[in-house]
């Protein structure tokens, strides 16, 4: 038998994700099966069922592979310094992430990941724990923005972290779901919220029920 | 035949939809069956096949039903004069909307209705026009703000607005999936990115990678 190196065994599991990537955006989770996923792989079933057992082993696979990337570009952007402004950096992960970098992670898959988690604990699992890697990376970049003086101190940094990853989210959504989502969309919308002026005084005491 | 007042059609209408709701937050849109939103709502198959074909016809129903209610919450607010902040607007809203009002609109549903848009185009099409009311109301705020003088004028408004419905498109998905989301956490974080003082020169002309 041929020795097969780990090179290869590589790429063709990646092979396999991204074959089940582009079936499951086209498609949907539901009405796409692994027979499916064997055609737009080109690979036979002996090959697939090799690396996964089924369709749920693969999306949890390919939940992992789309987090490595995420936290690969988050982290590139977060370690730098000083950090860029949110509106910057919020605006270059949407368009190197989002919108159409190669791989390609299609909005569409997350939008269903995130409903998946649902009825799939052991995908929520893997959500959960990349949303916190996500968030402990931003919160380090607000840490960065609060010791430089941009920030007032007393806004817990890992609230403004989340918000801003919530923009993101946001804008995965909009993207998948509603025309006119661009990166620069995004960024626009940043710029215009930290250039903001409050006002001395609160402009009411309460919120609009007050 | 006994004749029925257009004001117990519209409360049995009412007492279907929210038991379908009851049930799809439970079990998600897949694994209910029409016969489960019957025994939820206590209601004959006559009486629910007389306002909903079927389940498709059910979750459209819901989706305009939560748009409504959205819609109302979001106009109320909307309109107060001075707008307050968007910590504070976003902050009631998630609050009084998302984080359980009365009838409660669990976030889980939102979540399913996202994802289910991508296979089924008539309530793609619901969820697009209610997009499009929320994103004018939101945008006639940004505007005041700008008239107001809190927020430079040229930033376009209808970016701000995307951007802040963004941050609660990622509430609603925080919300449903992972621990520690809460009005107030968000109403922190908008106040934070509100509060930032920008360098005078931009810290880096380009992105993380210019």
């Amino acid at each position: 038998m041929a020795r097969v190196s780990q090179e290869h065994l590589d790429a063709r599991r990646r092979q396999i994700l991204e074959g089940a990537i582009r079936c499951f955006a086209r498609n949907g989770f539901h009405a796409t099966s692994m027979q499916d996923v064997l055609r737009e792989s080109g690979l036979s079933a002996g090959a697939v069922y090799r690396y996964f057992t089924g369709k749920d082993e693969l999306i949890t696979a390919i939940a992992l592979h789309v987090f490595d990337r995420l936290e690969e570009a988050f982290t590139e952007a977060a370690r730098l310094r000083p950090s860029p402004l949110p509106d910057e950096m919020a605006g270059y992960l949407a368009g190197s992430v989002f919108a159409g970098g190669d791989p390609a992670l299609p909005p569409e898959l997350a939008v269903q990941a995130w409903a998946e988690t649902l009825r799939d604990e052991r995908l929520a699992q893997v959500l959960r724990g990349g949303f916190e890697r996500l968030l402990g990376l931003w919160t380090e970049v607000v840490e960065d923005y609060q010791r430089r003086g941009l920030m007032p101190g007393d806004v817990p940094a890992g609230h403004v972290a989340r918000t801003v990853l919530g923009t993101m989210q946001g804008f995965v959504i909009q993207r998948a779901l509603f025309p006119g989502a661009d990166p620069a969309v995004l960024a626009d919308g940043l710029r215009g919220l930290t250039s903001m002026t409050r006002p001395d005084e609160p402009v009411r005491e309460e919120g609009p029920e007050g």
